[in-house]
């Protein structure tokens, strides 16, 4: 079997391992944001990390008022900037925990007086070494280039602790019974398989959700450019209708990730324009209402918190990533061009 | 005369104008943003204001040290959060002034306590109603669809207000001295309008820039959606080292703006990587050795400081959405599937 088939649908059961071993660390750590009276957080990723961090930024700002800054590594590594950070959360993001840049902002936050945590798959890893706190993913080794399991626990860990800093343990509960929903999506497997063939030679599209889901249409575009070498990008709903819906041509593949939610209307709205436009929508949802506005509809029967979906509704996108690039006639363990860890200075 | 292209030769005079009508006003705010002991900022905006707001935190961080968050405007108008923003500046910038999110953003974070700041070309708009001080842009009534002069004239406003917070009087010279080096990024139009037909036919393609540049990478990726429907997508160069690089393929086009600074080293990088895969280079630099190594070298024969580039690299990528929609026989004054104010709620 591919590793990345393999680790895809390893993930329902990653989520109970995140909680099991780093809910006490969690807790603690909520503790301290508390005492030190931080007043706002920054997050530093790349690439599926930075989608993990996005996601992160939503629920810390929804659930716990927060603010959250996305920290451009660069503002350290090249310009040297000592950001003042003494009442910030920073927290550092790399499933190898051995990105160099985030390791940096780490670091010189750390220095100016910053609480620190490192949210990494590898125990020992650099990152580690640097952080006050550490929540581990516990994905176990990922064989992929193309990060799956790592990314979705990635996204436990970040609920947990944003649950922790809520002082609720019923959405921890509804953390671990995510599981069951992930594993409907993994159902969805055969039906994908097939309408992926539909996509063979599909040049170029966008994928659009908004919201707390905004990560999940980064992602989604990244595993398919990653594994299929075409050329996706994601967007929110909202910057779409700002300008890229002009470029939407008839038949262009636009891929819309639609849970039910507080995000659901303006994606019912965006669904239906695209249809006047004669775009070809492939539509993620388990509202019947959007699907049938979809060329392609993927169902995903599941209903559950819009909080936790984006650890439901990644999967049919990983598995359309996996299938796309076999249907192309690619290796999606051996990505052209990319390497494991991508090391950015 | 087309309007887009007459209110890009406009951009040199504006910058004047923002300078001599807002100067006294940001030296205000910058005391005010002292006295308050704000601990950082949030930047709420759309499309072309959002690019403006990119440039804006890479600014406040490197020179100011203040860290910055770019809103997700939804967390507001969808999710109801009210964010802890009592030690935050917050900063809305809409062209028109008439972003109902944008103003959503300053309205519930002034009621929580934020020192709030509109940036605008419209006076008595609707986010000069709510925000605590305003920043007007003085680019006068802009036709064109495709926002251009109250781009550089919002990045100039920014600029100020990073030069009054940081005590630096010579770097307002600097600011109003860059009108001379957009006069000569105005001159490449003849250039740009004949490499223009080269790229007729092209489908898609992808704009890289790293740094304080980034946002000039986002901003000529939209100004050619905007006016061309050909889907291009701006990126960090070391976000695009992290998966995007896969899916290039030989002859694709790739925009490269690559001022010399601190981002340059990374950008000649980029440039020898895409020309090994057989990419399509269209480089923007004063730097011959990355011109070199170009498809297509637009060579801009200025030098400036790095943190000024962005105001001055934009110019060339609207000559060339505009040349570019001619040669594709659109109309770059009326896009469409576009009006010139977006409403997101």
């Amino acid at each position: 079997m591919s590793y990345m088939l393999d680790e895809i649908r390893q993930q329902p059961d990653v989520i109970a391992e995140v909680v099991s071993h780093e809910r006490r660390g969690a807790e603690a750590l909520a503790a301290e944001i508390e005492k030190r009276g931080i007043c706002f957080a920054m997050m530093a990723a790349r690439a599926t990390s930075d989608h993990a961090a996005i996601y992160g930024k939503y629920l810390l700002e929804i659930n716990n008022k927060l603010p959250v800054a996305l920290a451009d590594p660069s503002v350290f590594t090249l310009y040297d900037s000592d950001l003042k950070l003494d009442r910030a959360l920073v927290v550092g993001i790399s499933q190898s925990g051995q990105a160099v840049d985030v390791a940096e902002c780490l670091k010189r936050s750390k220095k100016t007086g910053a609480l620190t945590v490192g949210i990494t798959n590898e125990s020992g890893s650099l990152i580690t070494e640097i952080a006050d706190y550490v929540i581990l993913c516990h994905a176990g080794r990922e064989h992929g280039v193309a990060a799956t399991k790592t990314y979705t626990s990635t996204l436990g860990a970040l609920y947990l602790l944003s649950a922790c800093l809520s002082h609720e343990p019923s959405r921890v509960d509804k953390l671990l019974s995510c599981a069951d929903a992930m594993r409907k999506a993994l159902d969805m497997q055969d039906y994908i398989a097939d309408r992926a063939e539909r996509y063979r030679y599909m040049q170029e599209g966008c994928v659009i959700s908004r919201g707390l889901n905004y990560c999940t249409a980064l992602e989604t575009a990244l595993k398919m450019a990653e594994t299929s070498y075409v050329g996706l990008t994601g967007f929110s709903a909202a910057d779409f209708l700002h300008g890229p819906i002009a470029a939407v041509h008839e038949n262009e593949a636009c891929f819309l990730c639609a849970p039910p939610g507080r995000a659901y209307a303006t994606m019912l709205d965006m669904a239906a324009r695209l249809k006047d436009r004669g775009a070809e929508a492939v539509t993620l949802s388990s509202e019947d209402e959007i699907l049938r506005l979809a060329t392609t509809p993927f169902k995903l029967d599941v209903h559950l918190d819009e909080e936790l979906t984006p650890l439901v509704y990644i999967i049919p996108g990983q598995l359309l990533a996996y299938h796309l690039a076999v249907a192309r006639g690619y290796d999606p363990d051996r990505p052209r061009g990319l390497s494991k860890v991508t090391i950015t200075r």
